[in-house]
């Protein structure tokens, strides 16, 4: 399966206790096509500035990314500021400059109007919609958002989630969605609003994915020194739904695999300022996190509290 | 094996969104008992004043739990008041009277001093040491703390810590203990001081196991209704350390299911107030959400990323 990302492409200004990157590669779109690219062939449509360098996107062309919807503009770029303070858990925004974001209305290049699978990034549901009008309906519809949409745009947000098939956002964003402090009742609200499948990303405490009455928990992954967390949650998307896109169907088994995948990809993006760890992480070390992440969650029950009849992880 | 299990014994005033109760049983031995008494013999060593309502202590007296070494004193019971708020993650302490626990040293019964596992509850670590000098050395020591007594009493803390094999604690406790803002680096750190097992209890996000090297992650229960979170973190503790005792010798696997069941009785505790959800639960109950966890945390890796031999949980 093909993937179309929309979303984000940014130049990133980061300060974190262990150094800083100034004009580093960023934006949602380009964390998530430097993890999903890993599985599956995806096509970014997005906009940049004059200024920015589309030489550094190499790594993604060399993967197969194809960039022919990232349009430039007269202008400058889509430029965040943030920095990190010792515990790395909250972002503090020093500066946000839209530039030529600020105009931005996606236009899906005619060979990409028929994607298999659609991810639509953090940006003004409004813009999410204009996406999802101008393609023929995908097979899987992904969506991530923020606080900023569900505060500012809920009922534009509401119209993009009734054509959802996967969310993906973070435990306080499912709260703020539903109006609910706790988590479970809350995820039941927002699958009754579209999205049969909800993935809750729970930064060091892990994620859950809820589907169809089911739900699979998994830990964050364990790291000693955590460099940079900005990405992270694009890159969990990326690796989620591209081992989904790079697998067939999403049968029970490879949503669980795929929820593997989010966790082990947003645990190497962490590595390292912007998209460095993702632009050189391989095959082996990821399959080597899945086996880390597999030892540390099995468990076999006592024989007194096992069922009658042998259970299979699906 | 049996437990012993030294700590306080309390009246608890709660006030959560739901409601409220005055005088209702508390302190940690009491959670703990209420916990592990389900799983083996425990023996409680704590004092109470001449208000205490000891009839109201018969649930454990009729699971097995001797309170032969639960000393009335004259004076008032220990009393703790305080309030949850909406989201029910921090307890707001109104009010705290120690009354005849101000002058609490621990006396352990002749028949108590030697135990198989000992469970020091969340007191003065010098208490604690009072009570590691009275028993001839147990097969498990565990132990819990708080950060009043990793601010104020860190010495004798220490030097308990020197003779754990496994320490209890939540998140924050292990962060402040090692001085270290990442949670797995500040493991490390604290087993170098003794407990060669350290249980994490992360609340909602569930607990981690640390052992010999290895992890071993349970994601929190998923309740749709957390009724009074009070005591859920000594009901973990009975839970794990109760299975412990009750199922021989401390393997991985054992450790393993005793995480489960720790998450599981934390998850019984906090859907009533006080103990009366720990007074009631079945082993029925109990083994379906044991099998309720294995079904939200089992997958099965992709062949290409499964290792060359066949991999057998511990």
């Amino acid at each position: 399966m093909s993937i179309l990302a929309v979303g984000s492409v940014a130049l990133d200004d980061v300060e974190t206790p262990f150094g800083r990157v100034t004009g580093a590669l960023g934006g949602s779109a380009v964390h998530f096509a430097s993890s999903a690219s890993i599985f599956a062939p995806v096509h970014v449509v997005g906009v940049v500035g004059s200024d920015y360098p589309l030489g550094r996107l190499d790594f993604l062309r060399e993967r197969g990314v194809d960039l022919g919807g990232l349009e430039v503009a007269e202008g400058e770029s889509f430029r965040w500021s943030g920095r990190y303070t010792h515990d790395l858990a909250t972002a503090h925004t020093l500066d946000t400059r839209l530039g030529v974001f600020a105009d931005f209305h996606p236009r899906i290049p005619e060979h990409f109007r028929s994607p298999e699978m659609l991810f639509l990034g953090n940006i003004d549901p409004r813009l999410q919609l204009e996406v999802l009008n101008q393609v023929e309906r995908p097979r899987i519809v992904a969506c991530d958002t923020m606080n900023y949409w569900i505060e500012g745009s809920r009922s534009a947000l509401l119209e993009v989630l009734a054509q959802v098939d996967v969310l993906l956002v973070n435990e306080a964003e499912v709260r703020q969605l539903a109006g609910d402090p706790n988590l479970f009742r809350a995820a039941k609200w927002v699958r009754e609003q579209g999205p049969k499948r909800l993935v809750v990303k729970k930064g060091e405490h892990g994620a859950i994915l809820f589907d169809d009455g089911t739900m699979f928990f998994i830990p964050g992954y364990p790291l000693e020194d955590v460099f940079d967390p900005t990405g992270a949650g694009d890159a969990f998307a990326g690796g989620f739904l591209g081992y989904l896109a790079g697998n067939g169907d999403p049968t029970p088994r490879n949503l669980r695999n795929a929820l593997v995948h989010g966790s082990v990809l947003g645990s190497f993006a962490v590595e390292d300022f912007s998209v460095g760890r993702l632009a050189r992480v391989t095959r082996d070390e990821i399959a080597e996190r899945v086996r880390a992440f597999r030892a540390m969650t099995r468990f076999e029950m006592p024989a007194d509290c096992a069922p009658p009849t042998a259970d299979r992880a699906p």
